[in-house]
């Protein structure tokens, strides 16, 4: 691949920064047409240009395929004309959504008569740092636009060229609706170098949305002079408290951890309460182990399936994102929660019991993002809220937690209206 | 001052933020009633042990003046008994406050059943750093429990005797409603470093907020990994659009820059349309001379108005927090927003016009914090926007936006309820 040097890599960022931020206060106060119009356009470009798209796809996997990728990279770097068709549905799936800008959060009127208004108006620039999948580009762009933010996207040097094919489609839609280019930026290099200067333009970025591995989520944590909105890993539980439905402790165990082993809200620690150890859990071990995911356990689960290997502490602190669960039996509620508390991620914790008292202590209790009785952990995720497309799923505690959709990539100000008021001593 | 070094700071600091992590579960499933109860007891607490803060004071004034402090400085430390009055009533006032946390946002079911509901939850330990004012320490631990927060207070060298004997006050009411003390704490040292650590300690801090002038608040962005709830400055402009009502001029502008000279919410530039430069411009300058203000304008102001000093670009950058104001002769609307956009600081910013749609276009463009029609910008304060007391202004862009009050300090997470739904493939 071609790394290119670029001593003038400084002041190339700071250009595009400053062109993003003046993109960003014509698309605040773009109306929703227009936006949408530049989607829906953008879709169409996508699959026009589809073939130009793949070429250049073809060009980032002989690299891939030259600097010995593993077949998972592979796959996710691939491009194919059903995964272009997906990206465009995307696209005007976006388009669909309502209009987050503009909107009236509240409204209220002062003794004095001053009326206070807190409205919803776009977050600003975005600063997207992604990996392989090239379809970032697209998503991640889309989402921004809808909601009136400027975007500057720097892919996985794998995906240089695809994800400049793919934004030359976005730019001519962009240009046929009147919207300026720099509302969609990438960063012209592959060179690394880039992320680290884009993580300290706080006077241009106004927040850094890294998609990737933990490697990536923890070199932006730790360099972002920026506020970052992201989740490091998904280190979800399942428990089966002592009121557990059996039938529901075996399918819900079994979709939160083997539905899709690779997303961040699949199931990596089940745990399971002391009552029902003998009568519950051999079935729902049965069934994960037939499903072909490996076991480990504490000294209880291994005497109740014997096919289990011994799970150490590093096993309740490990998201696998592969078919392998640790399973520790627990005395109750209590400790279940102390577990979740001292080893888990903050994102997506279940339970699964038919106590109704038991559930609203675990749902109030447990610190996470999600919180879910009675229903898979893999439903995090903003389709499946009901909330469209999403950027991710964070972690943090400010500003947005959960799935990062539409809404999330807003902010709000106070519009305050008097007719001459003034502040008395 | 004995500044006490300690080569454990570190491990300290790490043992209160893991006691502050702990104290804040327990405080997050209270009662309401439990935390008003503290609230109101700490109030009592402070009027009872008025004596001894006051002798804490004494001595922290006494070193402050062997130190040379600035009589501001000495005034900002001073404690009084009408002083300890106005911090017990602070406390009362946000007892008075509704409990934000466990207050449903949004609920929404979905065609498979799941029930999704967005719950207000604490948002977890506030680490609070100011400077000499010893009241935050009250007021900033009372806005954090009320809304199921911990608080780690880090208070001025100078006010370090006065903070502790307030403090001491605040746990007599934690303890005897069986709160743990934990739950309000304070570093325990005077040494600089500790903000250092506290900067870094993600794992057990949530939030810093910064309280004082811009170079505490400019350390605390360079150096902190947790996010930063804060405003640099409050460089605040009001605009004086060519159908602005002479009165209303006049006294918006006086009230928006001479009400009170040192607060972030005063005007700081006058933008005035060239069409209204030689009638109501004149009057509302001349208003402010007499007032006692310093002019520094542009060269068509100094024409109207031959007191006035002469700007430079330095002068539209200042944040002056002084009787002194920078003026400014504009075209129009678009070139006032534009002023607003290169040099002001995203606070509040006013606009004085009977033409309503110029009215609207400013509301709508200028991406400030806060945003006025026809009033002073010194409203921008909680509790005139009816919020109740705050922590301070935030000019950033994530999570809380302008007043930084009780229910800014919460977070939410989704509460999902379901009966055995899983994930389909």
């Amino acid at each position: 691949m071609a790394t290119q040097l670029r001593p003038d890599l400084e002041a190339e960022m700071q250009a595009i920064g400053r062109a993003a931020r003046n993109a960003q206060r014509a698309l605040a106060d773009l109306p929703r047409d227009r936006k949408d119009l530049a989607l829906r356009r953008a879709a169409t470009a996508l699959l026009a240009q589809s073939e130009a798209i793949l070429e250049a796809n073809a060009r980032d996997m002989e690299e891939a395929r030259a600097k010995g990728l593993s077949p998972a990279l592979l796959d996710r770097l691939a491009l194919t004309p059903a995964r272009i068709a997906a990206m465009a549905r995307g696209l005007e799936d976006i388009a669909d959504l309502p209009d987050p800008v503009g909107i009236e959060l509240a409204r209220w009127t002062r003794p004095n008569g001053l009326d206070i208004a807190r409205v919803r108006v776009p977050l600003g620039v975005i600063g997207i740092i992604y990996e392989s999948r090239p379809n970032v580009t697209a998503d991640a762009a889309g989402l921004c636009l809808k909601a009136g933010n400027a975007a500057i996207l720097r892919g996985g040097s794998e995906s240089f060229h695809s994800s400049r094919a793919i934004l030359a489609a976005l730019r001519e839609a962009l240009d046929s609706t009147g919207i300026p280019a720099a509302a969609i930026q990438t960063v012209p290099t592959s060179d690394r170098a880039a992320v680290g200067v884009m993580l300290r333009m706080h006077e241009w970025i106004d927040v850094i949305v890294p998609r990737g591995g933990r490697a990536l989520v923890e070199r932006v944590y730790a360099e972002s002079r920026i506020p970052v909105l992201a989740h490091l890993e998904g280190n979800c539980h399942v428990y089966l408290h002592a009121a557990a439905d059996p039938e529901k402790a075996v399918n819900v165990t079994l979709n939160a951890k083997m539905r899709r082993t690779g997303i961040c809200g699949a199931a990596e620690t089940l745990l399971c309460d002391r009552a029902i150890a003998k009568t519950v859990l051999p079935r729902v071990l049965a069934a994960l182990i037939e499903a072909g995911c490996e076991i480990r356990g504490d000294d209880t689960v291994r005497r109740i399936e014997p096919r289990a290997k011994a799970a150490t502490e590093v096993d309740w602190a490990t998201e696998y994102l592969d078919a392998i669960i640790a399973v520790r039996v627990v005395a109750g509620l209590e400790e279940a929660i102390a577990h979740i508390e001292r080893w888990g991620s903050h994102h997506t914790d279940a339970i699964v019991t038919e106590d109704r008292e038991a559930a609203e202590t675990f749902l109030r209790r447990v610190d996470s993002a999600i919180v879910i009785h009675n229903a898979s952990t893999q439903f995090a995720d903003g389709g499946e809220f009901g909330m469209g497309a999403e950027i991710g799923i964070a972690t943090g505690r400010l500003h947005a937690r959960g799935p990062v959709g539409v809404e999330q990539l807003t902010t709000f100000k106070y519009v305050v209206r008097g007719n001459g008021q003034v502040r008395p001593l």
